[in-house]
């Protein structure tokens, strides 16, 4: 019924994404809609399905666009929101997340994509793809909705690690250097560090640090580096890639996700007020709705793991099927760009500077 | 010309604010056009105003509000946004800020306002005023716009310290719970802990430990404790108080207004794009421009200082006359509250349970 992609990824020029269709908030058939709503988009794309193998079989044959583009994965198991990371390594090997991730361990994906539980992906990503040699720790980068001319911005790590010293600090701005070249195009990305003022002498040692190294890299990464930024800056236009640790990261997006949605409800509330201003949001509908889809997070929807050997898109768990599209067309468009290979080389290159700067490194420290 | 305020702060019932005149961005001229707007609409406040005498007189004398409700303390010197904290406690003798710290060290005023460099502010703070005993670190406690009943939440640390340890945590929550039982009128605020997940094995290890402290001191503090909350929570109503060092504090608030203003900028372009978006924005101006105070920045102006003897209010640098009318009101309002005396109690009141909380603290580490 199904078409079984080989071992190289399927019939030639296509790209295969491995999904876990589980582990979403709202369960694989909302997966299923995100899938067939991207084959209908993108006739280059194709799947690997994982999870139980006779309902993910009933909700595709739902979906005439799907057929021939669709194999199976049959797994068990599911990772729920509530599991532990270091449960899912030791006993999660029946689990469809499991399964995904070695889709693209095996070769036969492109990339993969999963709604489920972020630390338990980002341990067994790391367990079963392994890091990428001279990475120390992976890092998970999204885009943001800013005032650039390419609409986003690249920020990063916004939840892989709470903690990140200088050096990691460094491997963050060439990798999201590299994937604002991959994903948004940009020849030459400005990469700025995210602090609590623009002087030099402001903010944490380490930050100090990494200032210092990311300055001496500029060059031969390719890339412009802008300095210190602050927060305000990450939805704004001074740098395309702001680095900053998971813990910060994590607090930043989640409270710029928190104001923007208070003002919508805000915004609501102002417009059902009056007779008047219900009229006003009649005639305004279309202006709102342009700016509801620039700033919509579905639009952006997916996480991307950094440092692996090999694609990982983490979705929204509250996605609906134009989120997961979303996602999966990332996952297609840095697969199609061979961003993976890309990334490791520009590591790789490195790797002699990185001596450098580990001499650097403790040179700086006191 | 005009009233001198006796030691114990001027007239029997006014509230005296020492007002640091210099180091706003836009100079004397705004902030004495923000005291003649405070002066208008409150008949107990006076002021006395720090800065270059004769250059303020001229100013104050043009506002007939302020006959009689002003003393002014000469300053030759200005602490500028660019100077070192350090170089500020060191040399600053002569400037309008230490001027102004020390009329309220001095007991002549209730309370002190600048639109200074804030890093400067904190230092000579913390050199002329003294932290409260019990305290190892102020922090500075802003109004953030939230969908609570109140309208605001209390979120500190803002920038006081890049760090802050569990002990250090566990003071801001007493704190905050102080501020808003004072500065919102809520009679058992609810404190929530900043983090990266709202689970509890969540996060850095000194975010465990303050889970456990701030858990134990809440029926002594009278406050609820929510455990961790994320930054979307921050304008949210999950909490009425927000915990965290003034690094995370500092980015959080900064995205937050961040994001604001692009949705404004978006917002504008959208009513722009059509002649019938144009004209749906002048029907809805009077519901935007209710949304538009709701969140708006200047009326929740003022960072308070907390932790030191006696109110100190950090304005805005860009602070408008409606800004800067609305640090005096703050200032105003935690004066005449008592707030002083009321968190110093707390504090003391709390030192006993402080020493089961080191003993605590020390227990929780590995």
């Amino acid at each position: 019924m199904t078409a079984q992609p080989d071992q190289t990824g399927g019939p030639a020029g296509q790209i295969i994404i491995s999904v876990d269709a589980m582990g979403g908030d709202a369960g694989p058939s909302v997966v299923v809609a995100g899938i067939s709503k991207s084959a209908k988009k993108n006739p280059d794309i194709g799947f690997i399905l994982h999870g139980p193998e006779e309902q993910l079989r009933k909700l595709v044959s739902k979906r005439r666009v799907l057929d021939g583009r669709v194999a199976f994965r049959d797994c068990p198991d599911v990772v729920t929101m509530e599991d532990k990371p270091s449960q899912v390594v030791r006993s999660g090997k029946q689990t469809s997340m499991w399964s995904a991730l070695d889709s693209v361990r095996d070769g036969e994906a492109h990339g993969a994509v999963s709604c489920g539980n972020t630390g338990a992906l980002m341990a067994l990503s790391m367990m079963r793809l392994r890091k990428l040699p001279g990475v120390n720790r992976p890092a998970i980068a999204i885009l943001w909705p800013s005032l650039n001319p390419q609409g986003f911005n690249v920020m990063l790590d916004v939840g892989a690690d709470v903690r990140a010293d200088a050096k990691d600090l460094l491997q963050f701005a060439l990798m999201g250097a590299s994937y604002a070249r991959n994903g948004l195009g940009l020849v030459r990305p400005r990469i700025g560090l995210l602090n609590v003022g623009t002087e030099e002498h402001k903010g944490r040692a380490e930050l100090k640090e990494a200032h210092a190294l990311i300055s001496d890299f500029a060059e031969q990464g390719k890339f412009d580096f802008v300095g210190f930024v602050e927060g305000s800056d990450i939805p704004g236009t001074k740098a395309d890639v702001v680095v900053t640790d998971g813990f910060t990261g994590n607090v930043a997006i989640k409270t710029g996700e928190g104001t923007a949605n208070m003002i919508r409800d805000l915004l609501r509330e102002a417009f059902r007020y009056s007779p008047l201003s219900r009229l006003a949001s009649i005639l305004a509908i279309t202006s709102l709705q342009r700016l509801k889809k620039r700033v919509d997070p579905r639009r952006v929807n997916g996480g991307v793991f950094l440092g692996l050997n090999g694609i990982v898109v983490k979705s929204h768990g509250g996605a609906d099927p134009t989120g997961v599209s979303a996602a999966l067309k990332l996952a297609f468009t840095l697969a199609k760009s061979g961003f993976a290979e890309k990334l490791a080389a520009r590591v790789a290159s490195t790797s002699e500077l990185d001596q450098d700067a580990a001499h650097a490194a403790s040179q700086a420290e006191r």
